[in-house]
């Protein structure tokens, strides 16, 4: 246990009340092994509709990185390379998992974290030697980004067009798709990303689930035999039970979509504290995360209380903080952190 | 949920309700994350504690193909093959996943799915032709086996010396370890496997927990780096604390093995049932699965109310089943099912 | 240089002299990079025109193993599996270079190093657990096999309809392509085998090249983009002329087929002379490769003047060899060896 | 054949004539396979003697690409990553292919193509955080450069101390390393190479050669087994023995660096012509390459006769080209194309 509070990530807490209680009052039902027992074909009932598509191909895996590189890898042939911005997930804390099935990353700077179609011309231009160079075949976006940043219908429609045009998959990894779907400029819907994509995920682990992701694969050349690929990797679990139960409990009422909007309205509140209390922001606050460059001497005042990470000096004397709110932060800690903010 | 009780298999039910009861306990304490958790260090120290060394190398995962593709590419160079029996399970259920990481598997036939040291150096001797045949470095055992059976201390004994004296590796598949060590005829210790292998998993899916198993490694050079190669297959997960507690839970008292030993006495009381009632077996019942073979009339009966394998015809009118029972099994339905049997 | 004369093997000696002859006139001729010279266009033509498809798509690599991994890696999906005999080449004699780039073999014991379709039948039904076994995806026969025996037009017809009936690819790795179409019982012409299949290789190296093999790809969906994985595989050749003038010139005017039938006719006098002289051989001799079961006192006597490889012990006081014919063996060696066969 | 005299490359033509030579020479000696023969014996005796260790471990490949992927794919784990420059040939020009044996390249832009212990320092700094992020384990250098630069002992001296201060392989790519040993400015023995490093290789291929790079590995923890991992990627040739050839040829009274050092001789003397001409160049011209800028007149009048590289446009009016000499490079062809210059 952590002897201050922690504002360091979404994941220091184990899951929603109501997963638990629905863990326990299902317990000992028998059922079927493999991800085909009756709480994931009821999960995958709810995604269909939310993505307006029936049919639409639903597994579950235990988490993000596993998502990446099965999708990723099931999708690509040997001599393709994924797009992707330097800040990518996959790029940047994957530990080589993507190259590890044998595909290379291209990555371009990318501000905010944000890929735009002009970005991903350029990559395409600068891969275009024929046969000396791996043929640039599916786009990986974050949303949100890693930087907390978010993609607006239009941003994820041009890049979609574009995909099309030069026949690129478009792949959006969703660890934080809920804090963007929640987000107050938010206008894309999951059945918009559905359809401007051939592949998405959607994160459980870090929106009050214990573990689990979703992966939701429209183009059917992806999608058959999808099930082989997850098994493969590792990822089919035994009692799959465990995932789609989750993910019943999530989105057959909309507790996901609560459990995100709460924890961006706690960035929120925290963000405005920062800014009214004449501080800074490094970027703006669009979804749970706050980037406050503070002095350093409230830095230290405030770490005899929470933790978070200190992400390096700012201008003179002080520095920039990262501080993440979640399904699970508690509102007297968000009020006191925002007294001690203010004072 | 399953109309018919059930013997298909040990991961029917979701998990020991003491890991519920910790689950919820320690539900909003904030922990650190990526398996640096308390729980997790709790539960390293109580299997440290077991195998005799509290230097052991230990690190949990969601699933057994994790656990063995990230082990064996862990301690594998690329021109390495590993050695199995040709009803191993990760040559016969794990959809290619070690070849998938780069290495071939050398299969040898192999009686009640043991592997003998005479066995291994079929194998050695067959892949001699330096250098076009990939070099034999690791020994895969699963104990019990994929068949049910178990390796003796004996047995491990005379496998592990060929080993070193071959500068093999030797690695044991560890699904069902809780059955084999909880065996009547087992005369081998944790403490044993340690001493005896490289590396090893200990498995809690099968054995009372919701997913999870340990992986124990005792050579220094697979050791090293280990955790990169867990992220970098996808198994790391955020929520580390999950896996630990579920260990802590399982550890800390002996309800492992409690929970193994009385899976093991409900298959020797259905075995006995069987014999007792003048029917064969198709192996000999040393763990949690019984094959008996039946009357077709009478397996016709039986499945009216219960689900099982059928393995295929026997001796004319007759066939044979695969029945397992777990850490969940009902007693009354062991009853049921015995009465049927004798009737 | 060795010391005995040699019937180890086809590629003991450098190329047939024509070829040293094109490279010499050919030399200072500069030429386009990376197989897009004017040697490698014609080839490709004599080619395509023998399959009987201008718009065939034709690559030539340095070697059998490569050309292996290369075609088999480009057709198969991460989850898919390649079918051979035990004894093909790419189980027994390639290191592991199927499974180095992520793909399982699924092997069954074949008569005569030959498949058919009941046995990949067997093979299929082995393994149709989904998506607990890798799919099996590609068949895989040599021709030539790795024994010296031939699939007749009947033998091949009968595989390719299994496989277009289960959706199989089917794949030829023709080393000894040569020797087989040139054999007495041969049926089959290279248009068949374009005809029949989805890719097959035509060798050079044993077929009087310094190196070389000639990959032919009807397969669209295989077809396409493979420059890119001869590139991936490090087999672009930067003087790609080297492998298309060899093949221009040994299929220009059929040199190629008149000097695999000089070493099947060869290899049919040894055989002939072996049998009159009142010995077995272990194997029937249908091309280049002859199996002489010899007292052990005659081997003795022969070795002090040939080379050969010894199989093993026969019958008592017997062993079997392995002798080999080629596009460089000198008759008056044959003459000699004959000789003392017979006296 | 081209119509216009080409500069293009330093690979357009066959060999130098006393290798077409020596292959006439030895053409029918039986020699043994696999690359056991005599010829890559000696070979590798010139090349052991030339580093100064008997005991050096040397093999052949038939090119660059094989030569690199084999290397780093023999000498790095599974979540060990290999450090480049943002233009090194790794990353730029074989498609993918160090990534396809499943490890990430990390890259930092080089000023001239060449790393520095600075910029090493800065991936290692970037890429620290365990274990999410692949271990920088290796650095790849080439020399001469993809921009035709050069590392001077100091250079490679300071890049080695920090290799092994940081525990880092260090591996040279030497497809030019004849072009760069032959420069003037060059202070660089084989000796000191293989002191410095882990592995290199010399390039034959772009030094008179038909095909051929030799691998010399000092590392004994990478040389260990390195002929599996040659064949398992198809690179050992049945008849290795033209590749042995051709480097005793080359090396058996130093012909290579006559070849190597003539080619640089001629790119002096056209470089000296475009600056006493009045023009600039982009970069110095320290081996084969030569990087003028040209009016866009001129150039159209040079096309007329020559065939070159246009990198783009440069200061108005203007573009870069690419002219590369070669072992080949008729001296008429220079003095022509000099006269133009001047005219």
């Amino acid at each position: 246990m952590m002897t201050k509070y922690s504002f360091m990530d979404d994941y220091s807490e184990g899951c929603h009340a109501r997963i638990l209680e629905a863990l326990a009052a299902t317990n000992l039902e028998q059922q079927v092994a493999y991800g085909d027992d009756l709480y994931s074909l009821e999960a995958k009932g709810f995604i269909q509709e939310m993505v307006g598509d029936q049919n639409a191909c639903v597994h579950f895996v235990a988490g993000g990185t596993l998502a990446n590189l099965i999708t990723i890898s099931r999708a690509l042939r040997p001599h393709d390379a994924v797009i992707s911005a330097e800040t990518g997930h996959i790029e940047m804390r994957e530990t080589g998992a993507i190259e590890a099935t044998g595909h290379k990353i291209l990555t371009v700077p990318a501000k905010d974290g944000k890929l735009t179609p002009s970005l991903i011309q350029t990559v395409l231009d600068k891969n275009a030697h024929f046969p000396h160079m791996a043929r640039p075949k599916m786009v990986y976006v974050s949303n949100a980004t890693e930087l907390g940043t978010l993609y607006t219908k239009q941003d994820l429609t041009a890049i979609s067009a574009l995909c099309r045009d030069k026949n690129l998959l478009l792949f959006v990894d969703g660890a934080r798709l809920g804090a963007a779907l929640s987000a107050q400029k938010n206008d894309l819907e999951l059945s918009d990303i559905y359809e401007l994509t051939d592949a998405f995920w959607i994160g459980g682990t870090k929106a009050g689930a214990l573990i689990g992701e979703a992966i939701v694969v429209r183009n059917s050349d992806i999608a058959e035999d999808f099930a082989f690929c997850i098994k493969q990797r590792g990822a089919l679990l035994a009692k799959g039970r465990l995932l789609g139960l989750q993910f019943r409990e999530l989105f057959k009422d909309g507790l996901y979509f609560e459990l995100t909007k709460k924890a961006n309205r706690q960035a929120a509140q925290i963000s405005e504290a920062v800014t009214s209390a004449g501080f800074e922001l490094a970027a703006i606050t669009e979804t749970n995360q706050i980037f406050p460059i503070l002095p350093d001497s409230l830095i230290e005042k405030l770490s005899e209380r929470f933790q978070f990470y200190n992400w390096g000096a700012a201008e003179e004397g002080h520095s920039t903080l990262r501080l993440v709110t979640s399904w699970a932060t508690e509102e007297n800690q968000v009020e006191e952190l925002i007294k001690q903010l203010k004072a």
